[in-house]
């Protein structure tokens, strides 16, 4: 009798991954959150800008507004002379008249008159006498100034519009908010959002021989760490991680854990224990879960081969290596971009560094390999050392600062290559 | 008289920090978190493995525990013939003897009986005899197998402590903890950790021009950006963000508010209105806070030069620009620096790609200049734009996708450079 695993192909993590999408239309939740709580989630509307900004023509320096051709051939040995006849007050309309001998004293942000289309900066100027209220400050209400530069039509004001003009596309849907975003809605007056709701991410850890971290392990018996490991970085994708801790390798234990699971959460992540009659167990389950059931169950990459992907009455269920640094690397390379998907977020150019090869990493064709490795700066040159250590350790992961990928195609690398190397 | 900025000379950035740095000592406040809660926080103790991982010798593969001699010499032709005398159970202690002409069945993960010192891979044997109760496995538990390939001693099998050495340093102290970390600290049944308490990082917006974000301006106003950029800033760097509100440019409304929040936070920002009258208020509100006061006012750089670094009875105040853009730059200049000292964080490397330039960048020796560009990826190259625009616009910052610094002794860098950006 063939196993699970011997009723699939092995897959191609690309043709894995194809094979989800085909089975699974992700559904994106939406709710309404205060921009100050936005950071880091996903926009689940495009926005566009509701009015131009700024809303009115600012001064981008201290000095004088004035109209530009008044300033014309001025210079140090031939200053243009301008009466000044006021000063534009900070947060209100500005509408003093102003003609071509006349200057308007403007701060930074000033609202312009209407008349002035330029600001001098006042280290351009001289003032020729001083009111003597104001002598504390650079910028004075001088009764008179001496302009040594000319202005043209524009210089040192900011246009209505020109930060951004109102109709525009600010975010696209599915953009991820970062701090400058936050700012740009609040310049807006857009002070709430629709976001991606945080997918549910239900974990299920098993295994015989699994005990949770607080307890003191006996012979034979090892902490969970993949509830942790695989909660930690559903977190840091963006989703919310729900633990059903550990399940014993019973089928029925298993399959009643994975049914709450499945009702409950977005995706599931069972973290298969290690033995193959028990990652055989963990695809049996899966398939009595729901239709389609499992999809694909081996995959061609290293580590990780053993990987179940499934979808069940529409939630896509994963059945990840018990070893924790495989079920790590398996979790980037699907389940990542399965919460991507489900919070709707456009594909964010990967964080990588290029960098040289210090060591050859021999693989196979056929499959895809990942090698943790080291990044050092020597030669001014930055080096990639695969770390040393057998690859299914976790703190050959926690020792490392990125990871390498060996192309399905490629026999391996050889010292001296660039290679792109994810952080 | 002269203003407040007139009495400073202008630093260079290093030297402002280093000024900061000689009139404060960050004090780091600790508390304990769960590790399921602990994803992004910075620890506050170094860690110590308390036990070897693993505590016992493991399988790293499905097959047959032997004694490695036994098998010397083995090849498909020529096979060694070896008795089957168990089965090592998951989770258990395994005990039973073991002769060099015997073998134990072990799944991945199994611990290895006394005398064993290597696994014979499933796929290099041949069962003789199959047990018909065990059919459904491909690692049965035959009678009798025959081994094709020998194995030594040492062969697919975890030592104790190979993971990691009891004793052995895990983390530093400093380290700010990502999803394989938790991993690891669950792995030696660490479930709590010391790490450092959120910093309180007070905001204050000032500016008679602004209002808050979610009213409609008048004519001269604009809303409040700082406020919202600024504390998703703070939060992002692993700070708790208190915001203060909008105050207008009068003295004591100013210090009334600073006060409260020196007295509440363990660093306090100040976004100034732009106009250098308001500029000066907030350099003159720092300077009664306490002591020492105003440490730099005014840095040679663009965008930022008035920023104002004080340190008022153990608490950094910075006075930033009003200007959203401007004060971003120099959150992460100077306040998120600031903020990582804090938490006692070890300096990261920074996020940070190679590009070439595609265009110039003008620029003045003495200043050093952080110009935002596009990444682009042309001809197998990454490139870098500098982003058109007026670079004190909050989209300018939104539509790049890092900054690139120009350097205080350089003048401009020339197009087809490669330069750092800043992710």
């Amino acid at each position: 009798m063939p196993t699970s695993a011997e009723l699939f192909h092995v897959q191609t993590p690309r043709a894995a991954w194809i094979t989800l999408t085909q089975h699974w239309q992700p559904e994106v939740r939406l709710e309404r959150t205060p921009i100050q709580d936005a950071l880091q989630r996903v926009l689940g509307q495009q926005i566009l800008a509701p009015e131009d900004l700024p809303a009115f023509r600012r001064s981008t320096v201290d000095g004088y507004a004035v109209i530009a051709s008044a300033t014309h051939g001025a210079s140090a040995t031939l200053p243009a002379l301008l009466t000044v006849t006021g000063e534009a007050p900070m947060g209100q309309r500005v509408d003093m008249p102003l003609g071509p001998g006349q200057a308007i004293l403007v701060h930074t942000g000033s609202m312009l008159p209407g008349a002035a289309d330029a600001v001098v900066m006042v280290e351009h100027t001289q003032t020729i006498s001083l009111d003597p209220s104001h002598h504390a400050s650079p910028v004075s209400l001088a009764s008179s100034i001496e302009v040594m530069r000319p202005v043209a039509s524009g210089d040192n004001v900011l246009q209505v519009g020109e930060d951004a003009r109102k109709g525009a596309t600010l975010y696209p849907q599915g953009h991820r908010l970062r701090p400058q975003d936050i700012g740009g809605l609040a310049a807006l007056g857009i002070v709430e959002v629709s976001v991606a709701a945080r997918p549910r991410v239900g974990i299920i850890s098993t295994g015989d021989e699994v005990i949770a971290p607080s307890h003191t392990p006996l012979a034979g018996q090892v902490r969970d760490v993949n509830s942790y490991a695989l909660a930690a970085q559903a977190q840091a994708a963006g989703a919310a991680a729900v633990c059903y801790g550990i399940v014993p390798d019973q089928h029925h234990l298993l399959e009643k854990v994975a049914r709450r699971a499945k009702a409950e959460c977005d995706l599931v992540v069972i973290s298969a224990g290690s033995s193959v009659s028990a990652r055989d167990m963990s695809a049996d389950v899966i398939n009595v879960l729901g239709a389609p059931g499992v999809l694909v169950h081996g995959v061609s990459v290293k580590p990780g081969k053993p990987t179940i992907i499934a979808v069940c009455d529409r939630v896509p269920v994963f059945g990840l290596p018990g070893n924790p640094a495989s079920a790590m690397v398996i979790f980037d390379l699907f389940v990542e971009p399965a919460i991507q998907a489900l919070l709707g977020e456009r594909r964010r150019r990967p964080i990588s560094v290029r960098a040289r090869l210090a060591r050859n990493i021999p693989s196979t064709t056929g499959r895809e390999d990942y090698v943790q490795v080291n990044l050092e700066e020597r030669d001014s040159q930055l080096w990639a050392t695969p770390v040393f250590g057998k690859s299914n350790l976790i703190y050959t992961l926690v020792r490392a600062d990125g990871r390498v990928k060996v192309d399905l195609d490629a026999n391996g690398l050889q010292a001296g290559e660039l290679v792109e190397v994810s952080l």
